[in-house]
């Protein structure tokens, strides 16, 4: 598309840079933009550019974080001793938002997938096996997706730290709330029978 | 939502103010550009706030503009004794990109809605007609989408040129290319019969 105007065209150009933004949506959020208040467009620009400039990643756990230790490491109510092992921060924030979980986290960034190149050396695996071996953690929770890859990361690191003292649990598999038994996959119905619990366990909600 | 950074925290809530963006897109987006090299993001950030501070209205058709006067206006190729009448930009955009018309434009800004306590008084409606008593323009070529507020302002603007040395002429209505006749609406079914054209006019691609 023509633009008649330079500036018009460069904001244009650089939304649709965004993912799943074509050039209707991107001509639709600029003249959003351009009917607002000028102070109003700044702070959306600045935040953006703060957001990325300013961003560190905490020293202790690789999330993402506004100064040297992320908000979770940083609040002493939280447990040191039980460690998250989680692939990313969008699921730091998946868990966060269940409000039931008072650990922290270890961010890896990503998982072992040979397809995309990505390697257990890419990956924060000896910063987690050096904190497990410093003795303040005693529970890491394998909270990985159940995809193949996921599952071939947790069986490497679960490996690694077979000969530390430290517990290792993943996370429930079974049958989502809400969901239908008969379009639940065989797979996660087999395990949700195999690992069946107590109808006393199904009614505790805080398992922390 | 909660998020373990204000900073990705702001950087949400801006784009969520965005239209049609969700807290999910917008976390989406966000991650999406902590992944780009900052200098990309300050590229990005730039262009918006750039295109907002500096932008402009052309003293000649009220369309935005880059300078004093839009692109199309300071073109000394286009002819500036045809003027499209529009609403607003994104009619210019529409417009420009069948790249047939090579006259100017006059941006009315709105359409007569009395519902939106939109009036004659806050439209470039006396700007139009004082461009028309200058005696430059030959033809006015009302652009606006056929609804019935679109109907009134043309009505009312076409009054108050009616009694100046103009041509004024109204976008064709008739079914679409590409149409099917069964689907069309009856009013312009009746209008396209009503205002049938000699099977040769109808191979003439440039009207201008």
């Amino acid at each position: 598309m023509k633009y008649p105007s330079k500036l018009i065209g460069n904001a244009v150009a650089e939304f649709t840079k965004l993912p799943g933004v074509g050039e209707k949506t991107a001509l639709r959020l600029v003249l959003h933009l351009l009917k607002q208040d000028p102070d109003r467009v700044n702070l959306f620009s600045e935040a953006i550019a703060k957001m990325r400039n300013e961003i560190q990643y905490c020293q202790n756990c690789h999330n993402v974080a506004d100064h040297t230790l992320c908000e979770i490491c940083a609040n002493p109510h939280r447990d040191s001793s039980t460690v998250c092992l989680v692939e990313n921060l969008r699921d730091v924030i998946a868990i966060e938002n269940t409000n039931i979980f008072r650990g922290i986290y270890h961010v890896l960034g990503g998982i072992i997938s040979p397809i995309d190149g990505i390697g257990p050396e890419q990956l924060q695996i000896e910063s987690l096996i050096e904190k497990v071996k410093s003795g303040t953690v005693k529970e890491v929770i394998m909270a990985i997706s159940p995809t193949m890859e996921g599952d071939t990361t947790i069986f490497y690191i679960s490996k690694k730290l077979s000969a530390l003292p430290v517990k290792i649990t993943t996370l429930a598999r079974g049958v989502s709330f809400g969901g239908e038994l008969e379009y639940t996959d065989e797979t996660t119905l087999a395990r949700s029978i195999a690992t069946r619990l107590p109808y006393e366990n199904y009614l505790v909600k805080n398992s922390n």
